[in-house]
């Protein structure tokens, strides 16, 4: 089967890999519908993550084409979408709804990857999820961003608790921080003002549901938000790129009380105790457990009552991958789907 | 008037200055019946914290002397417990709880100095609390804990969601810590293990609900954590020193989606954001809020339901303030009371 194998920085290529096979009673073989290019998937194409001929990719949808001898919940022919982390399900951490921290966490990304035609999924019972029949067409880029960047930004806004009577501010106009708008707006907040600068972002923001866009960054951001909101700071802040600057403009841009929800993968991030200590406030990040929020990600798309895959701004086969990276690296694209 | 200024660090004097008056409306004046030394008094006094002259102490109980104008809910005669932060009580942060940040919060360390006859407090209405009565001599040291370190132990439990069904495992064997294990005993923990060292303190640690002892620190202490939980990690972490390894304990020790809160003043700390990102946890810390709590704490205090005050193992006139520096700085004593 052809998959994409990130050789170095920079380096992506798509070639024949060994076939995906049921090795554990538990695994799922999925064939690969659709599949993307994630926002950190660019931390080693950039070389801030190390990265060794690594099998990319762990955002994906598709079908069910064989099961493990114990998978009961999906079954052969079913479309399903996944979670980027392996979760049982079942285990104390999962049933506390923090999946991506299961006793059986394993990352899709490096020992999987599901940009190529085929995966296997380990622990299906716990990470796939089923959606209601074989999904419209139009659908599929939705469900795909079900997977990560819609659970992920769902994840942060439920970690910041947006809701009604809130005001949301969102650091961050990739990809998970327009999710993190979305969320927002479906959680009932009052207020939600995204942080951009990038005129096609902040239009997309807008659609998802942004009541305001601030331009400035760091300190001058922060003193933005405050400026709107009473000189208070938001109730509720995402943190979805993961710098040293974004991160502390989020802490500022919180209220004393208030919550961080944050999901950017903090590289070289330092955080000075004392300014988190003195800015008193709830925080909440990591991975996100995407699977907690599946079963209801999934009936919102399927109703048609959320359009998560506007973000997919650029499509392209799989075979193509090497130019899907090259477009975000260079933010000639938001988010790129892969075709198979 | 007398009281205790720090010229700089090791160098506490007890010395006159000028008395306190109402200059505020909303001032009152609480004449000390008894103050203590702090934990985060050793911060300046050991050099790790700027000082010049300082006005020290911000624990304080007393009888009101004199009320301004505008204050309304105590009297003259009053007793009256107040927390360490000077807070309105009335705008939205503290509506919701964090009157630690409240819009015109004012550390009473520094411009005002409890460690003195008679302190002026701003905010009386919103910062005072007045005991059911006139208290019996043996209550003074429980009331005087509540100002700030039973108030912080208390916060710090809260924010860790001590709880019925929960492990809780605190870091750190000062007063604070060993008010976070009274705290998570009261507020139904399953079990509670205290990581401490100091015999004295195990005794006192377990006099005030603490189940087990870990006696290993860092990464072991981690280690034996796990140990505990199956792996897992405790549900519920306090963080009570404030040091870069005993943050990171905490953090180590605190299971996928628990729950840490920390209030350590967190001096040189940083905080790798990798580290905090893959564990996942929710975090809640800072100056405590303790006026959220005053009401609460008293009317156990006066139930005799909790005995705070064993904490304090020195009690030394006012006068005598620099030896009770020394005693806590050599960790002969835990926590020092100064009378009037």
């Amino acid at each position: 089967m052809r998959g994409v194998v990130m050789y170095g920085p920079g380096d992506v290529r798509v070639e024949e890999r060994e076939d995906s096979r049921i090795i554990e009673p538990t695994d799922a073989i999925v064939r690969l519908t659709a599949t993307c290019i994630c926002g950190s998937d660019l931390w080693p194409y950039r070389g801030v993550e190390p990265v060794d001929h690594t099998l990319m990719g762990h955002e994906y949808v598709g079908v069910v084409e064989e099961v493990g001898s114990d998978v009961s919940t999906v079954k052969v022919g079913d479309f399903v979408v996944g979670s980027f982390v392996i979760s049982d399900n079942t285990c104390e951490i999962c049933r506390s709804g923090f999946q991506s921290k299961c006793v059986h966490a394993e990352f899709v990304h490096g020992g999987i990857g599901t940009q190529a035609e085929r995966a296997r999924i380990p622990h299906a019972d716990g990470t796939l999820v089923a959606t209601p029949g074989q999904p419209d067409e139009d659908l599929i880029p939705s469900l795909l961003a079900a997977s990560d960047v819609l659970g992920t930004g769902w994840f942060a806004a439920d970690a910041a608790q947006a809701g009604p009577g809130k005001t949301v501010a969102v650091v961050g106009d990739g990809a998970v921080g327009l999710m993190a708008i979305l969320a927002a707006k479906q959680l009932g907040a009052d207020r939600i003002i995204a942080m951009s600068r990038h005129p096609e972002r902040q239009k997309l923001a807008r659609h998802y549901g942004a009541t305001d866009v601030v331009e400035e960054r760091g300190e001058v951001g922060v003193a933005k938000i405050k400026e709107l909101t009473g000189g208070l700071g938001a109730h509720s802040v995402v943190e979805a790129v993961g710098t040293q600057e974004s991160f502390m403009q989020a802490v500022g841009a919180t209220r004393g009380g208030g919550h961080l929800g944050y999901v950017g993968v903090n590289h070289d991030v330092q955080i000075p105790g004392i300014e988190l200590f003195f800015a008193g406030i709830h925080t909440l990040g990591g991975p996100a457990p995407v699977r907690r929020y599946l079963p209801e990600l999934i009936q919102l798309i399927w109703d048609r009552k959320i359009d998560p895959g506007k973000v997919f701004d650029l499509t392209l086969p799989l075979s193509e991958a090497a130019a899907g990276y090259e477009a975000m690296d260079e933010r000639r694209a938001t988010k790129v789907l892969l075709t198979l």
